[in-house]
């Protein structure tokens, strides 16, 4: 998703977020398009119920904290689930190479 | 992480983001909150230098929607390579209950 229109054939698709209208250019389908700014919407709704008297750009910036440390959290635990089962498969494949050593006749 | 100081036991962590110094408060060591905010920090200065006459809030708002983009896909991704792993353990299981099955004797 960029913003500006360096690339043309890019579609443009409309968006509301928080109360303001914009029109994202990406290649991505519609759909998805509209997925992610409501995504944003949505987080940014729930900063601004927590912080009222906040400036808009205070609360897009916290927003896109927000949104950073559950990525970043996300990361981590594909990271850790990746290892696990990496090392399940490979604890598999051992167990089984010892039951066939254990059938050699 | 989060926006006041609902909890005073979290530790409070001084970050600048965009020139901005803000003080976030979160569960996380120091080092992961300078981390997230270094993060958005340089994503607004990637969106900053394509939109120089943009203003602040949209700024923030556009790099909400980038980290947000870059956090679906690498979502999708990791189920993606999860769902693969998945097939490839179960295929292995398969291929040697097989194996197995022709050693009956």
């Amino acid at each position: 998703m960029n913003y500006g229109n360096r690339e043309k054939t890019m579609k443009l698709v409309e968006v509301e977020i928080y109360g303001k209208k914009y029109k994202l250019r990406g290649e991505n389908e519609e759909g998805y398009i509209k997925e992610v700014a409501s995504f944003v919407d949505k987080k940014m709704k729930e900063v601004g119920k927590r912080a009222k008297t906040i400036q808009l750009s205070d609360l897009a910036i916290l927003t896109a904290v927000n949104i950073t440390h559950e990525y970043l959290q996300s990361r981590k635990e594909y990271k850790q689930r990746e290892l696990f089962l990496d090392r399940k498969t490979k604890d598999l494949i051992e167990s089984i190479e010892e039951e066939f050593e254990d059938m050699k006749f």
